[in-house]
Protein backbone atom coordinates (compact mmCIF):
# COMPACT_ATOMS: atom_id res chain seq x y z
CA UNK A 1 0.00 0.00 0.00
CA UNK A 2 1.44 3.55 -0.92
CA UNK A 3 1.44 6.48 1.22
CA UNK A 4 -1.40 8.95 1.33
CA UNK A 5 -1.50 12.35 1.95
CA UNK A 6 -3.09 11.96 4.96
CA UNK A 7 -0.39 9.74 6.52
CA UNK A 8 2.38 12.94 6.43
CA UNK A 9 0.44 14.58 9.29
CA UNK A 10 0.72 11.07 11.06
CA UNK A 11 4.19 10.84 10.93
CA UNK A 12 4.42 13.91 12.51
CA UNK A 13 2.50 13.18 15.12
CA UNK A 14 4.47 9.29 15.93
CA UNK A 15 7.83 11.23 15.72
CA UNK A 16 6.70 13.68 18.53
CA UNK A 17 4.80 10.79 20.71
CA UNK A 18 7.95 8.36 19.94
CA UNK A 19 10.06 11.19 21.26
CA UNK A 20 8.86 11.98 23.86
CA UNK A 21 8.41 8.03 25.01
CA UNK A 22 12.53 8.26 24.80
CA UNK A 23 12.40 11.19 27.32
CA UNK A 24 13.78 13.64 24.44
CA UNK A 25 14.61 16.87 25.07
CA UNK A 26 12.35 20.09 23.83
CA UNK A 27 15.42 20.57 21.15
CA UNK A 28 15.18 16.85 20.33
CA UNK A 29 11.77 16.79 19.89
CA UNK A 30 12.78 19.60 17.64
CA UNK A 31 15.19 18.20 16.10
CA UNK A 32 13.37 15.01 15.32
CA UNK A 33 10.33 16.63 13.76
CA UNK A 34 12.69 18.45 11.31
CA UNK A 35 14.14 15.43 9.96
CA UNK A 36 10.83 13.85 10.09
CA UNK A 37 9.79 16.64 7.56
CA UNK A 38 13.09 15.93 5.70
CA UNK A 39 11.98 12.34 5.18
CA UNK A 40 8.89 13.18 3.96
CA UNK A 41 9.80 16.04 1.72
CA UNK A 42 12.66 13.62 -0.12
CA UNK A 43 10.22 10.58 -0.23
CA UNK A 44 10.12 8.36 -3.78
CA UNK A 45 6.98 8.23 -5.08
CA UNK A 46 6.43 4.17 -4.11
CA UNK A 47 7.18 5.04 -0.78
CA UNK A 48 5.15 2.02 1.42
CA UNK A 49 4.54 3.37 5.53
CA UNK A 50 6.32 1.15 6.88
CA UNK A 51 9.31 1.75 4.79
CA UNK A 52 9.06 5.51 6.33
CA UNK A 53 7.79 4.75 9.23
CA UNK A 54 11.19 2.74 9.99
CA UNK A 55 13.21 5.64 9.08
CA UNK A 56 11.23 8.07 11.53
CA UNK A 57 11.80 5.52 14.26
CA UNK A 58 15.37 5.28 13.54
CA UNK A 59 16.08 8.85 13.65
CA UNK A 60 13.96 8.83 17.06
CA UNK A 61 16.50 6.44 18.51
CA UNK A 62 19.86 7.79 16.94
CA UNK A 63 18.36 11.58 17.52
CA UNK A 64 17.87 10.47 21.05
CA UNK A 65 20.12 7.92 21.96
CA UNK A 66 17.49 5.29 22.91
CA UNK A 67 17.27 1.93 21.61
CA UNK A 68 13.63 0.93 22.59
CA UNK A 69 11.50 4.19 23.24
CA UNK A 70 8.76 2.00 23.73
CA UNK A 71 10.04 -0.32 26.35
CA UNK A 72 8.53 1.10 29.43
CA UNK A 73 4.84 0.75 27.44
CA UNK A 74 5.47 -2.48 25.87
CA UNK A 75 6.08 -3.93 29.60
CA UNK A 76 2.76 -2.76 30.36
CA UNK A 77 1.25 -3.65 27.88
CA UNK A 78 2.40 -7.30 28.67
CA UNK A 79 1.29 -7.35 32.03
CA UNK A 80 -2.05 -5.65 31.13
CA UNK A 81 -2.61 -8.23 28.53
CA UNK A 82 -1.22 -11.58 30.98
CA UNK A 83 -4.06 -10.32 33.40
CA UNK A 84 -6.84 -11.37 30.26
CA UNK A 85 -5.23 -15.13 29.78
CA UNK A 86 -7.42 -16.64 31.72
CA UNK A 87 -10.50 -14.80 30.64
CA UNK A 88 -9.52 -15.34 26.70
CA UNK A 89 -9.13 -19.02 27.30
CA UNK A 90 -12.22 -18.92 29.20
CA UNK A 91 -14.40 -17.52 25.97
CA UNK A 92 -12.70 -19.55 23.92
CA UNK A 93 -13.56 -22.90 25.43
CA UNK A 94 -17.35 -21.68 26.37
CA UNK A 95 -17.51 -20.68 22.77
CA UNK A 96 -20.18 -22.53 20.72
CA UNK A 97 -17.52 -21.71 17.73
CA UNK A 98 -14.08 -21.73 19.75
CA UNK A 99 -11.81 -21.24 16.70
CA UNK A 100 -13.87 -18.35 15.26
CA UNK A 101 -13.91 -16.86 18.58
CA UNK A 102 -10.02 -17.39 18.70
CA UNK A 103 -9.70 -15.46 15.73
CA UNK A 104 -11.83 -12.83 16.66
CA UNK A 105 -9.62 -12.59 19.89
CA UNK A 106 -6.56 -12.46 18.44
CA UNK A 107 -8.13 -9.33 16.18
CA UNK A 108 -9.70 -8.06 19.08
CA UNK A 109 -5.79 -7.65 20.58
CA UNK A 110 -4.63 -5.61 17.43
CA UNK A 111 -6.32 -2.55 19.40
CA UNK A 112 -3.03 -2.34 20.85
CA UNK A 113 -1.33 -0.18 19.02
CA UNK A 114 0.51 2.79 19.88
CA UNK A 115 1.17 4.27 16.50
CA UNK A 116 -1.83 5.30 16.08
CA UNK A 117 -3.13 6.12 19.61
CA UNK A 118 -1.55 7.00 22.78
CA UNK A 119 -3.68 4.18 24.65
CA UNK A 120 -6.02 1.79 23.65
CA UNK A 121 -8.69 2.28 26.42
CA UNK A 122 -10.97 -0.55 27.93
CA UNK A 123 -9.81 -3.67 26.37
CA UNK A 124 -12.96 -5.23 27.96
CA UNK A 125 -14.79 -2.87 25.72
CA UNK A 126 -12.43 -4.33 22.63
CA UNK A 127 -13.09 -7.96 23.17
CA UNK A 128 -16.83 -7.27 23.73
CA UNK A 129 -17.46 -5.51 20.67
CA UNK A 130 -15.01 -7.91 18.15
CA UNK A 131 -16.80 -10.67 19.38
CA UNK A 132 -20.04 -8.90 18.59
CA UNK A 133 -19.58 -7.30 15.75
CA UNK A 134 -19.69 -8.62 11.69
CA UNK A 135 -16.25 -8.65 9.87
CA UNK A 136 -15.74 -6.33 7.09
CA UNK A 137 -13.98 -8.63 4.88
CA UNK A 138 -14.29 -12.14 5.63
CA UNK A 139 -11.67 -15.37 4.97
CA UNK A 140 -12.04 -16.94 8.07
CA UNK A 141 -13.59 -20.28 6.69
CA UNK A 142 -10.53 -20.33 4.09
CA UNK A 143 -7.86 -19.85 6.95
CA UNK A 144 -9.38 -22.26 9.41
CA UNK A 145 -9.26 -24.78 6.58
CA UNK A 146 -5.86 -24.29 5.67
CA UNK A 147 -4.62 -24.37 9.17
CA UNK A 148 -6.43 -28.07 9.08
CA UNK A 149 -4.69 -28.96 6.34
CA UNK A 150 -1.29 -27.54 6.17
CA UNK A 151 1.82 -28.62 7.82
CA UNK A 152 2.88 -25.48 9.61
CA UNK A 153 1.89 -21.85 10.05
CA UNK A 154 4.12 -19.03 9.91
CA UNK A 155 2.47 -16.43 12.56
CA UNK A 156 3.59 -12.75 11.83
CA UNK A 157 3.59 -10.75 15.13
CA UNK A 158 2.47 -7.36 15.53
CA UNK A 159 2.30 -5.48 18.74
CA UNK A 160 3.39 -6.06 22.14
CA UNK A 161 0.29 -7.36 24.18
CA UNK A 162 -1.60 -8.17 21.29
CA UNK A 163 0.98 -11.11 21.25
CA UNK A 164 -0.76 -12.25 24.67
CA UNK A 165 -4.61 -12.60 22.68
CA UNK A 166 -1.83 -14.25 19.70
CA UNK A 167 -0.97 -16.87 22.56
CA UNK A 168 -4.76 -17.95 23.32
CA UNK A 169 -5.52 -18.47 19.27
CA UNK A 170 -1.99 -20.22 19.39
CA UNK A 171 -3.26 -22.93 21.68
CA UNK A 172 -5.99 -23.73 19.76
CA UNK A 173 -4.22 -24.25 16.72
CA UNK A 174 -3.28 -28.39 16.07
CA UNK A 175 -0.81 -27.89 13.96
CA UNK A 176 3.37 -26.31 14.25
CA UNK A 177 3.64 -22.75 14.63
CA UNK A 178 6.20 -20.53 13.73
CA UNK A 179 6.22 -17.24 15.56
CA UNK A 180 7.67 -14.32 13.87
CA UNK A 181 8.61 -11.01 15.63
CA UNK A 182 10.77 -8.05 14.46
CA UNK A 183 14.56 -8.21 14.87
CA UNK A 184 14.99 -5.20 16.95
CA UNK A 185 13.17 -2.37 18.59
CA UNK A 186 10.40 -0.08 16.43
CA UNK A 187 7.32 1.49 17.68
CA UNK A 188 5.52 -1.37 20.51
CA UNK A 189 6.25 -3.69 17.55
CA UNK A 190 7.06 -7.28 19.75
CA UNK A 191 10.27 -8.26 19.92
CA UNK A 192 11.62 -11.51 20.74
CA UNK A 193 12.14 -10.08 24.20
CA UNK A 194 8.56 -9.08 24.66
CA UNK A 195 7.22 -12.65 22.67
CA UNK A 196 9.14 -14.67 25.68
CA UNK A 197 7.57 -12.30 28.27
CA UNK A 198 4.12 -13.12 27.23
CA UNK A 199 4.48 -16.58 27.07
CA UNK A 200 4.85 -17.19 23.47
CA UNK A 201 7.66 -19.11 23.34
CA UNK A 202 5.44 -22.08 25.45
CA UNK A 203 3.26 -22.20 22.11
CA UNK A 204 5.17 -21.20 19.48
CA UNK A 205 8.76 -21.43 18.28
CA UNK A 206 9.77 -17.66 17.95
CA UNK A 207 11.77 -16.78 15.00
CA UNK A 208 13.28 -12.99 14.84
CA UNK A 209 12.68 -11.77 10.92
CA UNK A 210 15.55 -9.48 11.67
CA UNK A 211 14.53 -5.95 10.48
CA UNK A 212 13.64 -2.79 12.23
CA UNK A 213 10.23 -2.42 9.47
CA UNK A 214 6.86 -2.13 11.60
CA UNK A 215 5.77 -4.48 8.67
CA UNK A 216 7.39 -6.93 7.01
CA UNK A 217 9.07 -6.33 3.93
CA UNK A 218 10.83 -9.29 3.14
CA UNK A 219 14.23 -7.58 1.29
CA UNK A 220 15.61 -6.25 4.19
CA UNK A 221 14.16 -9.25 6.75
CA UNK A 222 17.00 -11.82 6.98
CA UNK A 223 17.24 -14.87 4.47
CA UNK A 224 16.11 -17.35 7.56
CA UNK A 225 13.23 -15.30 8.13
CA UNK A 226 12.80 -14.98 4.07
CA UNK A 227 13.30 -18.79 3.43
CA UNK A 228 10.53 -19.29 6.44
CA UNK A 229 8.05 -17.14 4.90
CA UNK A 230 8.72 -18.67 1.58
CA UNK A 231 8.28 -22.36 2.61
CA UNK A 232 5.61 -21.37 4.75
CA UNK A 233 1.72 -22.84 3.64
CA UNK A 234 0.25 -20.32 5.26
CA UNK A 235 0.96 -17.31 7.11
CA UNK A 236 -1.08 -15.16 9.37
CA UNK A 237 -0.18 -11.32 8.93
CA UNK A 238 -1.52 -9.43 12.10
CA UNK A 239 -2.14 -5.71 12.01
CA UNK A 240 -2.15 -2.49 9.79
CA UNK A 241 1.89 -2.67 9.34
CA UNK A 242 2.16 -6.27 7.91
CA UNK A 243 -1.07 -5.34 5.45
CA UNK A 244 0.73 -2.36 4.16
CA UNK A 245 3.74 -4.37 3.36
CA UNK A 246 1.71 -8.11 2.36
CA UNK A 247 -1.35 -6.57 0.93
CA UNK A 248 -0.47 -7.98 -2.33
CA UNK A 249 1.91 -10.72 -1.78
CA UNK A 250 -0.22 -13.88 -2.41
CA UNK A 251 -2.93 -15.83 -1.22
CA UNK A 252 -1.46 -17.70 0.84
CA UNK A 253 -1.09 -14.88 3.44
CA UNK A 254 -4.38 -13.76 5.42
CA UNK A 255 -3.97 -10.52 6.86
CA UNK A 256 -5.91 -9.99 10.94
CA UNK A 257 -7.06 -6.65 11.79
CA UNK A 258 -8.71 -3.55 12.98
CA UNK A 259 -8.91 -1.37 10.50
CA UNK A 260 -7.96 1.87 13.04
CA UNK A 261 -7.27 4.83 10.79
CA UNK A 262 -9.40 6.25 7.54
CA UNK A 263 -5.98 6.08 5.09
CA UNK A 264 -6.05 1.97 5.93
CA UNK A 265 -9.93 1.78 5.99
CA UNK A 266 -10.06 3.47 2.38
CA UNK A 267 -7.68 1.20 0.93
CA UNK A 268 -9.07 -2.13 2.19
CA UNK A 269 -12.81 -0.32 1.65
CA UNK A 270 -13.84 -0.90 4.93
CA UNK A 271 -14.37 2.06 7.67
CA UNK A 272 -12.45 2.88 10.39
CA UNK A 273 -13.62 -0.10 13.46
CA UNK A 274 -13.93 -2.91 11.04
CA UNK A 275 -12.10 -6.40 11.55
CA UNK A 276 -10.61 -8.33 9.07
CA UNK A 277 -9.63 -11.31 8.01
CA UNK A 278 -8.30 -11.00 4.11
CA UNK A 279 -6.92 -13.47 2.11
CA UNK A 280 -4.10 -11.56 0.03
CA UNK B 1 1.04 32.20 22.38
CA UNK B 2 4.11 30.54 21.18
CA UNK B 3 3.62 27.40 19.23
CA UNK B 4 4.09 23.66 20.65
CA UNK B 5 5.40 20.71 18.88
CA UNK B 6 2.14 19.19 18.95
CA UNK B 7 1.31 21.99 16.13
CA UNK B 8 3.21 21.03 13.39
CA UNK B 9 1.07 18.04 12.70
CA UNK B 10 -1.81 19.84 12.84
CA UNK B 11 -0.27 22.95 10.28
CA UNK B 12 -0.23 19.43 7.76
CA UNK B 13 -3.62 18.02 8.37
CA UNK B 14 -4.75 21.86 8.04
CA UNK B 15 -3.02 22.43 5.08
CA UNK B 16 -4.22 19.42 3.06
CA UNK B 17 -7.71 20.20 4.43
CA UNK B 18 -7.62 23.60 2.79
CA UNK B 19 -5.94 21.90 -0.03
CA UNK B 20 -8.46 19.54 -0.62
CA UNK B 21 -11.65 21.97 -0.26
CA UNK B 22 -9.64 24.36 -2.73
CA UNK B 23 -10.04 21.45 -5.21
CA UNK B 24 -6.20 21.07 -5.35
CA UNK B 25 -4.98 17.73 -7.35
CA UNK B 26 -2.91 15.20 -6.10
CA UNK B 27 0.03 17.17 -7.09
CA UNK B 28 -0.85 20.28 -6.13
CA UNK B 29 -1.97 19.18 -2.66
CA UNK B 30 1.09 17.41 -2.11
CA UNK B 31 3.13 20.79 -3.56
CA UNK B 32 1.42 22.21 -0.10
CA UNK B 33 2.09 19.93 1.85
CA UNK B 34 6.03 20.07 1.03
CA UNK B 35 5.90 23.97 1.32
CA UNK B 36 4.24 23.96 4.41
CA UNK B 37 6.79 21.71 5.79
CA UNK B 38 9.19 23.90 4.63
CA UNK B 39 7.40 26.88 6.54
CA UNK B 40 7.54 24.91 9.72
CA UNK B 41 11.17 24.07 9.25
CA UNK B 42 12.19 27.63 9.22
CA UNK B 43 10.04 28.92 12.23
CA UNK B 44 11.55 31.69 14.10
CA UNK B 45 11.94 30.47 17.98
CA UNK B 46 9.20 32.98 19.11
CA UNK B 47 6.55 31.96 16.15
CA UNK B 48 2.73 32.31 17.04
CA UNK B 49 0.30 29.72 15.86
CA UNK B 50 -1.73 32.59 14.30
CA UNK B 51 1.21 34.19 11.88
CA UNK B 52 2.31 30.51 10.76
CA UNK B 53 -1.76 29.46 9.68
CA UNK B 54 -1.47 32.67 7.46
CA UNK B 55 1.55 31.36 5.88
CA UNK B 56 -0.01 28.00 5.43
CA UNK B 57 -3.64 29.32 3.88
CA UNK B 58 -1.49 31.87 2.15
CA UNK B 59 0.47 28.93 0.45
CA UNK B 60 -2.95 26.76 -0.06
CA UNK B 61 -4.45 29.81 -2.28
CA UNK B 62 -1.45 30.60 -4.04
CA UNK B 63 -0.41 27.26 -5.23
CA UNK B 64 -4.14 26.21 -6.21
CA UNK B 65 -4.98 29.62 -7.59
CA UNK B 66 -8.43 29.61 -5.69
CA UNK B 67 -8.92 32.93 -3.53
CA UNK B 68 -11.60 31.21 -1.28
CA UNK B 69 -11.53 27.93 -0.67
CA UNK B 70 -13.87 27.77 2.32
CA UNK B 71 -16.34 29.63 0.40
CA UNK B 72 -18.91 26.77 -0.13
CA UNK B 73 -18.22 25.50 3.77
CA UNK B 74 -18.99 29.27 5.04
CA UNK B 75 -22.14 29.40 3.17
CA UNK B 76 -22.75 26.38 4.69
CA UNK B 77 -22.61 27.18 7.44
CA UNK B 78 -24.15 30.95 7.72
CA UNK B 79 -27.07 28.44 6.39
CA UNK B 80 -27.22 26.24 9.02
CA UNK B 81 -26.84 28.86 12.00
CA UNK B 82 -29.08 31.06 10.56
CA UNK B 83 -32.60 28.10 10.92
CA UNK B 84 -31.25 28.08 14.44
CA UNK B 85 -31.56 32.54 14.88
CA UNK B 86 -34.99 32.40 16.50
CA UNK B 87 -34.39 30.08 18.63
CA UNK B 88 -31.10 31.36 20.12
CA UNK B 89 -33.61 34.47 20.31
CA UNK B 90 -36.21 32.35 22.58
CA UNK B 91 -33.27 30.66 24.87
CA UNK B 92 -32.13 34.37 25.56
CA UNK B 93 -35.86 35.63 25.95
CA UNK B 94 -36.69 32.66 28.32
CA UNK B 95 -33.88 32.81 30.67
CA UNK B 96 -33.96 33.85 33.42
CA UNK B 97 -29.91 35.12 33.33
CA UNK B 98 -30.35 36.68 29.63
CA UNK B 99 -27.06 37.93 29.03
CA UNK B 100 -24.91 35.48 30.70
CA UNK B 101 -27.35 33.13 28.28
CA UNK B 102 -26.30 35.02 25.34
CA UNK B 103 -22.44 35.25 26.31
CA UNK B 104 -23.21 31.71 26.43
CA UNK B 105 -24.69 31.08 23.76
CA UNK B 106 -21.72 33.13 21.58
CA UNK B 107 -19.35 30.71 22.88
CA UNK B 108 -21.43 27.58 21.99
CA UNK B 109 -21.08 28.82 18.49
CA UNK B 110 -17.89 29.14 18.32
CA UNK B 111 -17.73 25.01 17.54
CA UNK B 112 -17.89 26.33 13.87
CA UNK B 113 -14.50 25.96 13.58
CA UNK B 114 -12.89 24.31 10.54
CA UNK B 115 -9.46 24.98 11.29
CA UNK B 116 -9.55 22.03 14.21
CA UNK B 117 -12.24 19.86 12.76
CA UNK B 118 -13.78 19.16 9.32
CA UNK B 119 -17.18 18.89 10.53
CA UNK B 120 -18.45 20.18 14.18
CA UNK B 121 -21.77 17.83 14.25
CA UNK B 122 -24.33 18.39 16.01
CA UNK B 123 -24.96 22.44 17.00
CA UNK B 124 -27.86 21.33 19.37
CA UNK B 125 -25.99 19.20 21.18
CA UNK B 126 -23.38 21.84 21.57
CA UNK B 127 -25.56 24.63 22.97
CA UNK B 128 -27.45 22.25 25.50
CA UNK B 129 -23.92 21.42 26.80
CA UNK B 130 -22.30 24.80 26.01
CA UNK B 131 -25.97 26.35 28.54
CA UNK B 132 -25.57 23.75 31.03
CA UNK B 133 -21.69 23.44 31.68
CA UNK B 134 -19.47 25.33 34.27
CA UNK B 135 -17.15 27.73 32.78
CA UNK B 136 -13.71 26.30 33.42
CA UNK B 137 -12.92 30.26 33.59
CA UNK B 138 -15.58 32.91 34.30
CA UNK B 139 -15.02 36.71 34.13
CA UNK B 140 -18.47 36.69 32.91
CA UNK B 141 -19.30 39.25 35.47
CA UNK B 142 -16.46 41.88 34.96
CA UNK B 143 -17.37 41.64 30.85
CA UNK B 144 -21.49 42.00 32.07
CA UNK B 145 -20.17 45.49 34.40
CA UNK B 146 -17.84 46.95 31.57
CA UNK B 147 -20.92 46.18 28.64
CA UNK B 148 -22.89 48.32 31.02
CA UNK B 149 -20.40 51.29 31.56
CA UNK B 150 -18.82 51.21 28.21
CA UNK B 151 -19.81 53.88 25.78
CA UNK B 152 -19.08 51.10 22.94
CA UNK B 153 -17.38 47.76 22.64
CA UNK B 154 -14.68 46.37 20.02
CA UNK B 155 -16.27 42.73 18.81
CA UNK B 156 -13.63 40.40 17.24
CA UNK B 157 -15.43 37.91 14.76
CA UNK B 158 -13.96 34.38 13.96
CA UNK B 159 -15.50 31.33 12.32
CA UNK B 160 -18.75 32.05 9.87
CA UNK B 161 -21.94 30.82 11.08
CA UNK B 162 -20.70 31.72 15.19
CA UNK B 163 -21.32 35.15 13.73
CA UNK B 164 -24.97 34.23 14.01
CA UNK B 165 -24.57 33.32 17.52
CA UNK B 166 -22.54 36.71 18.28
CA UNK B 167 -25.66 38.31 16.05
CA UNK B 168 -28.20 36.93 18.95
CA UNK B 169 -25.45 38.11 22.01
CA UNK B 170 -25.16 41.68 20.31
CA UNK B 171 -28.76 41.75 19.89
CA UNK B 172 -28.73 41.76 23.80
CA UNK B 173 -25.79 44.22 24.52
CA UNK B 174 -27.21 48.02 25.20
CA UNK B 175 -24.02 49.86 23.80
CA UNK B 176 -22.84 50.28 20.35
CA UNK B 177 -20.78 47.41 19.32
CA UNK B 178 -17.92 47.32 16.50
CA UNK B 179 -17.82 44.08 14.95
CA UNK B 180 -14.72 43.51 13.55
CA UNK B 181 -13.78 41.08 10.51
CA UNK B 182 -10.94 39.49 8.46
CA UNK B 183 -9.71 41.72 5.66
CA UNK B 184 -9.45 38.60 3.13
CA UNK B 185 -10.77 35.24 3.16
CA UNK B 186 -8.44 32.54 5.89
CA UNK B 187 -9.70 29.33 6.92
CA UNK B 188 -13.50 29.76 7.21
CA UNK B 189 -13.12 32.98 9.34
CA UNK B 190 -15.77 35.63 8.56
CA UNK B 191 -14.46 38.44 6.53
CA UNK B 192 -16.98 41.39 5.70
CA UNK B 193 -19.39 39.22 3.37
CA UNK B 194 -19.59 36.77 5.29
CA UNK B 195 -20.90 38.65 8.30
CA UNK B 196 -23.22 40.78 6.15
CA UNK B 197 -24.71 37.46 5.10
CA UNK B 198 -25.55 36.96 8.60
CA UNK B 199 -26.83 39.92 8.96
CA UNK B 200 -24.47 41.08 11.64
CA UNK B 201 -24.63 44.72 9.72
CA UNK B 202 -28.50 44.86 10.92
CA UNK B 203 -26.94 44.85 14.69
CA UNK B 204 -23.49 46.12 14.60
CA UNK B 205 -21.12 48.28 12.67
CA UNK B 206 -19.02 45.66 10.30
CA UNK B 207 -15.03 47.19 10.39
CA UNK B 208 -12.31 44.93 8.59
CA UNK B 209 -9.12 44.79 10.49
CA UNK B 210 -7.79 44.59 6.92
CA UNK B 211 -5.60 41.14 7.50
CA UNK B 212 -5.74 37.67 6.68
CA UNK B 213 -4.29 36.15 10.01
CA UNK B 214 -6.64 33.66 11.55
CA UNK B 215 -6.53 35.76 14.49
CA UNK B 216 -5.77 39.43 15.14
CA UNK B 217 -1.89 40.53 15.03
CA UNK B 218 -1.90 44.47 14.94
CA UNK B 219 1.29 44.62 13.21
CA UNK B 220 -0.29 43.29 10.06
CA UNK B 221 -3.87 44.76 10.87
CA UNK B 222 -5.27 48.19 8.93
CA UNK B 223 -4.65 51.52 10.66
CA UNK B 224 -7.99 52.14 10.89
CA UNK B 225 -8.73 49.04 12.88
CA UNK B 226 -5.64 49.58 15.03
CA UNK B 227 -7.09 52.96 16.19
CA UNK B 228 -10.59 51.16 16.71
CA UNK B 229 -8.33 48.53 18.72
CA UNK B 230 -6.75 51.22 20.75
CA UNK B 231 -9.81 53.39 21.18
CA UNK B 232 -12.00 50.50 22.80
CA UNK B 233 -12.64 50.63 26.03
CA UNK B 234 -13.50 47.10 26.31
CA UNK B 235 -12.75 44.18 23.55
CA UNK B 236 -14.97 40.80 23.39
CA UNK B 237 -12.19 38.76 21.31
CA UNK B 238 -13.95 35.11 20.18
CA UNK B 239 -12.14 32.00 19.42
CA UNK B 240 -8.71 30.32 19.81
CA UNK B 241 -6.79 32.16 16.83
CA UNK B 242 -7.54 35.27 19.02
CA UNK B 243 -6.97 33.86 22.30
CA UNK B 244 -3.40 32.78 20.50
CA UNK B 245 -2.65 36.32 19.36
CA UNK B 246 -3.99 38.65 21.94
CA UNK B 247 -3.71 36.71 25.34
CA UNK B 248 -1.37 38.94 26.91
CA UNK B 249 -2.99 42.37 25.41
CA UNK B 250 -4.28 43.66 28.63
CA UNK B 251 -7.30 44.12 30.43
CA UNK B 252 -9.71 45.25 28.22
CA UNK B 253 -9.67 42.19 26.87
CA UNK B 254 -12.27 39.73 27.28
CA UNK B 255 -11.54 36.25 24.97
CA UNK B 256 -14.35 34.19 24.70
CA UNK B 257 -14.06 30.49 23.18
CA UNK B 258 -14.27 27.21 23.59
CA UNK B 259 -11.17 25.44 24.30
CA UNK B 260 -11.04 22.91 21.19
CA UNK B 261 -7.36 21.37 21.37
CA UNK B 262 -5.16 20.01 24.04
CA UNK B 263 -2.49 22.45 23.26
CA UNK B 264 -4.44 25.45 23.83
CA UNK B 265 -5.91 23.77 26.55
CA UNK B 266 -2.31 23.42 28.30
CA UNK B 267 -1.96 27.14 27.53
CA UNK B 268 -5.14 28.36 29.42
CA UNK B 269 -4.67 25.43 31.95
CA UNK B 270 -8.46 23.70 31.10
CA UNK B 271 -9.45 20.87 29.39
CA UNK B 272 -10.05 20.35 26.01
CA UNK B 273 -14.07 21.08 25.75
CA UNK B 274 -13.88 23.30 27.91
CA UNK B 275 -15.57 27.25 27.91
CA UNK B 276 -13.45 30.02 28.61
CA UNK B 277 -14.63 33.87 29.40
CA UNK B 278 -10.93 35.40 30.23
CA UNK B 279 -10.08 38.68 31.26
CA UNK B 280 -6.48 39.11 29.88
Amino acid sequence: MKIYLDCYQCFLKQALSAARRAGGTQEQQLSVLKKTMSILNDLPKDAIPPEIARLVHQTVRHEISCSDPYREAKLASTKQAMVLLPELRKLIKNSSHPMDTAIRLAIAGNIMDLGVMEDFGNLHTTIDRVLNQPFAIDHTAELKELLESSDHVLYLADNTGETVFDRAFIEKIKIPVIYAVKGSPVLNDATEQDAIEAGLDTVATILSNGSDVPGTLLELCSPEFVSAFNNAPVIIAKGQGNYESLSKSGSKVFCLLQVKCPVIGEDIKAATGSIICKRC
